[in-house]
């Protein structure tokens, strides 16, 4: 694309979809939440989700979202109605008003959407259910619509409606390609062929209640005001590749420094911008102290938080009951087993 | 100075002391210590102590150390006796070690110092004992040995023995500039002609044991292998100008604002070092929300914080009660009354 006016992602997806389509009774997605292990914080262009840098994540089986939509004939200026694990979402949230303009990019002339979602992970708590949410969104779109679209397609389409979404169209290892490409087209997630089985992910749990900043608005006030933030577009490149390095070769350790070294890095540039942006509890650094300590005493074990105050634990299976000990009421997922 | 060799601490003493001089029967030497509104992390050059960036600080009178040095002839090799506080402190003590390797640059053949030195802040507690101990054993070794130095030698006397020492010669603010020169005579503090009635500094003690890691080893460690520490040097340099500007024109937000804006971008770049450094307490992030909470409700304060767990509180006196009910056994000082 050599224009340099800004492509609407109205333009993208006319690319994207067959120009014809037919509608089921219903279609259906689902999608897993994903961790990632180097994260996306920074968007090079907002309206399309294109982000600063590269990312890779880790998706967590049994953990996600499931979702059935339907199209209705609109006769009386109808809004979508949307259900959240059976919960009718008011038309005037916030939360409704992000899914419709989404779908308005879908959406046939004089209709609206009915939307039955159900969420396993609780919304907002750093657990990226806007990713496992716009992803099972995606699939049941192609399934209601029929579009047959291949897994690249796919995650740009859910890159449109929530960055880290793109990545969780996949189970296990995803990397999520920045792109350089002015549409978007070359910024997508496709899946890693490797597996690790005893690889354990722990979630701590610190808060779980709404955060204080949403991530969008949270990345572009680091983008605009954290000096920084400068540096950190080619940190995140490179510890996508030791991270790909780490699981090609199974290299625990290199895996978990990479990580937790990422994660503490995103948090700093956070911390570095102006308002301050501090997702951590008091608890959070309870959490990070006892890893250390853990670390200390021979349990190696790392850790990863995204934007909010929970802790995500890195270990591999013989360590899971020395963990287990230090963290009580941890969720252990090992996802390959 | 052309030369590539780094030059010794020895070589610049050299420079700056006279080379004839009288020993008095004892010197004495006292010196505040200083909190920095726009921070010291990173050096330039290891051995001299010369900084990446300048900084600006104010000084804490009543809180500081007071030092008495005498010079005793040594038939039996007798080491270099300290007393901290009326303790005598072990030979061979990583404080008297430092102590006494530094002393080593001043030493006449054949002599030991007895060193008596009261401190009235809690040694490494993030509060910059150094800095006071530092400035006021240069002080004292001007005063022992009759060299009658002006303040930028004796400035650059105590930066070689504790970077932040330099500052703490002066009462009021003052600025350390980094100097460029590779023997560091241009790295030296001077004071700042302003005064400023009514402004407060609390201290918030969270924890006053010792820290995990010394500030000089922690700088080395951030400087080394954080990469967001690029962007450091020249956003603290323009927020000294800002402090420098805020203090020219009582601008209360500015100071308040770039230097709170500034800790947290240096505590950012530890936190991005690997492996990580955290000085923080789960009592320094309750703090933190404390005074972010406490500007939501219209009380202007802001917070500074050195290389350890302890808040330094910014304020107004027209604030100081609503700053003490929010903060109990809050210690308030009027730098300027």
């Amino acid at each position: 694309m050599k224009s340099s006016q800004a492509l609407s992602a109205q333009q993208i997806i006319k690319q994207l979809i067959p120009s014809k389509s037919t509608t089921k009774a219903q279609g259906f997605g689902e999608a897993p939440v994903n961790i990632a292990l180097s994260k996306y914080w920074g968007k090079r262009q907002v309206s399309l989700n294109l982000p600063t840098n590269s990312s890779l994540s880790i998706s967590l089986p049994g953990l996600g979202t499931q979702t059935h939509l339907s199209l209705v004939e609109n006769n009386d200026n109808t809004e979508d109605q949307a259900w959240l694990n059976g919960k009718r979402l008011a038309g005037d949230s916030e939360f409704a008003g992000r899914l419709s303009r989404y779908l308005d990019l879908f959406r046939p002339a004089h209709h609206y959407f009915k939307i039955d979602t159900i969420n396993s992970v609780p919304t907002a708590a750093g657990l990226a259910s806007s990713a496992s949410g716009y992803a099972a969104l995606v699939k049941a779109l192609n399934d209601l619509f029929d579009w047959q679209l291949n897994q690249r397609s796919l995650s740009i389409l859910a890159r449109l409606g929530s960055g880290s979404a793109s990545r969780s169209l996949f189970d296990g290892f995803a990397i999520w390609h920045k792109g350089q490409a002015e549409d978007g087209m070359d910024s997508f997630a496709e899946a890693l062929p490797e597996t690790w089985a005893g690889l354990c992910i722990g979630l701590v749990k610190i808060d779980t209640t709404e955060k204080p900043i949403g991530s969008t608005a949270g990345m572009q006030k680091t983008v605009n005001t954290c000096e920084l933030y400068q540096a950190w577009p080619t940190q995140a490149e490179r510890q996508v590749k030791l991270i790909q390095q780490a699981i090609q070769e199974h290299d625990f350790t290199l895996i978990g420094e990479t990580a937790e070294h990422n994660a503490l890095s995103m948090h700093a540039t956070m911390i570095a911008t102006w308002p301050p942006i501090l997702y951590w509890q008091a608890e959070s650094v309870l959490a990070m102290q006892k890893v250390w300590q853990l670390r200390q005493q021979g349990v190696e074990v790392y850790f990863t938080m995204d934007a909010g105050p929970n802790l995500k634990l890195i270990f591999l299976e013989p360590n899971k009951n020395a963990v287990k000990a230090a963290f009580q009421e941890l969720d252990v997922i090992q996802p390959f087993g």
